[in-house]
């Protein structure tokens, strides 16, 4: 595979950002790195360590081949974009994300169309409850899926196969999806266990408080470790895609209620089929993707 | 350390049955091994691998002293006990079982209190979403906990005692609870997180269908993880110990309300409030028992 670019300017530097610059260094992937965080002693700390040429966020206009890569928390967008505004050359610049929900970045793409008409967007499906800088990995995101998307169904292929490109390089493997379809789905198998992690420890720490732990044998921390999730990240997710998210709970809730009429009632046999359905319906799913 | 039984009845062969008897044999504690289950068939399959004496459910009776452990789905108590209540020396025995609820258990205790009088609860934090003995399994109960408790305030210590040191010899660690409390921290801790999966579950199967772990990299996959537990013991769980588990279930939907009315009217400080107490509470409480 070729790389089409020559530089690379990773805006936000958190766990996901410093990973791809990390990433880049140990494959000795031949980039010129750049990275900017809204907190500039992030920035500082990055080039301290390492893994970006700039040494702040005062950064000289990168004139050749650029990939701009957008991993702040997705509200943080407009913020992230004008700290780099004046420093790429038009003709030669492609943007991307890595946001977990796309709606509120598509209306920002659609009041700002010459950005828009640059702007491949992606989502790596990698990321830990152990989030910042001081936790990146150069193999989060190897064997990963990341999904693409384009901007109102631009499909200038070439854009969209350089941005494809640069994720393999990173060990990654790409798929696309309508960014509509994107949140839709990512609001269900993503966002709803998040939030259902959250409002969980939430009630056990009401209820349990210093014994949450204490009888769980390693099970409820793993089935909680997402609740630890950056809290900025996740407020972002849950208000840009609030609408997917709203009706993702709400049909949760619903089987949720189900589930807990036929226990108020020990509707012994109905119970039994609810769970025999559930459980068959996993192990059949997973088997196909194995 | 001592052991105090000449011999073991496992009365339930599944996994736990099964793991209990095939601990007993990699550790060469010297026990004799009996073993029925409520499916006959299974009964002969555990005598065909070795794991008991006994070739079918027709036992005959035991004279020495005898631990007599329970391991069926805990609504199965009463027709688990007529399968052996001609199969042992009443002077010589102590029953125990593995329920993950007591409620059902203690009821039965109660209005058989010659039972009663010779029983110790046990709980093992120790299981899988592989159910069955096929699944069977010697490093189960290894480090892990026993919750033992006793039937109405029952204070022989040396029967508690004996019961202890068997789980000890399996290589678990023991603590004592109240039936009560038992039942309530388990509703919390265990019950809800697995109805929350069963209903996660059941709603993405209705939203996605095949697509479900499509794009979801391996996290869903284990988030839903206990959806595959074994229906039967779970429905039974779920009844028997219901007006906790009805409790916690809305307990935590009162969270998730809280959560979902907040990122409805998009309060993006109270939204990051909440996500910022769950966070820190977690991560206080896993380095409390770390």
């Amino acid at each position: 595979m070729e790389l089409s670019f020559k530089n690379i300017l990773v805006v936000g530097l958190g766990l996901i950002g410093g990973s791809i610059l990390k990433t880049i260094k140990e494959l000795n992937i031949p980039l010129e790195v750049y990275g900017l965080d809204l907190d500039e002693e992030v920035t500082k700390k990055a080039n301290n360590i390492g893994l970006i040429n700039n040494i702040d966020n005062q950064l000289k206009k990168i004139e050749e081949d650029s990939l701009i890569v957008f991993s702040v928390p997705s509200l943080s967008i407009e913020r992230a974009f004008k700290l780099i505004e004046d420093s790429f050359n038009d003709e030669k610049v492609i943007f991307t994300d890595t946001f977990s929900s796309k709606s509120k970045l598509l209306e920002f793409l659609e009041s700002n169309t010459k950005v828009g008409e640059k702007f491949v967007m992606s989502h790596p499906i990698a990321g830990s409850e152990k989030s910042g800088l001081a936790n990146y990995n150069s193999l989060l995101f190897k064997d990963k899926l990341v999904v693409l998307s384009a901007v109102n169904g631009d499909k200038d292929n070439k854009k969209l196969d350089r941005v494809k490109n640069f994720w393999e390089l990173l060990g990654s493997k790409v798929t696309f999806l309508d960014p509509e379809e994107h949140d839709k789905v990512f609001s269900r198998t993503s966002h709803l266990p998040h939030i259902i992690a959250f409002a969980l420890m939430h009630y056990l720490e009401k209820e349990l408080g210093d014994d949450v732990f204490k009888y769980s044998g390693g099970s409820l921390e793993s089935y909680t470790r997402i609740a630890s999730s950056d809290p900025l990240m996740w407020k972002d997710v849950a208000v840009s895609n609030k609408e997917a998210v709203l009706e993702a709970i709400k049909g949760f809730k619903s089987s949720l209620n189900q589930m807990s009429k036929l226990v108020e009632s020990e509707e012994e046999e109905s119970i039994l089929e609810y769970l025999r359905f559930v459980k068959e319906v996993r192990d059949k799913r997973l088997k196909k993707d194995s």
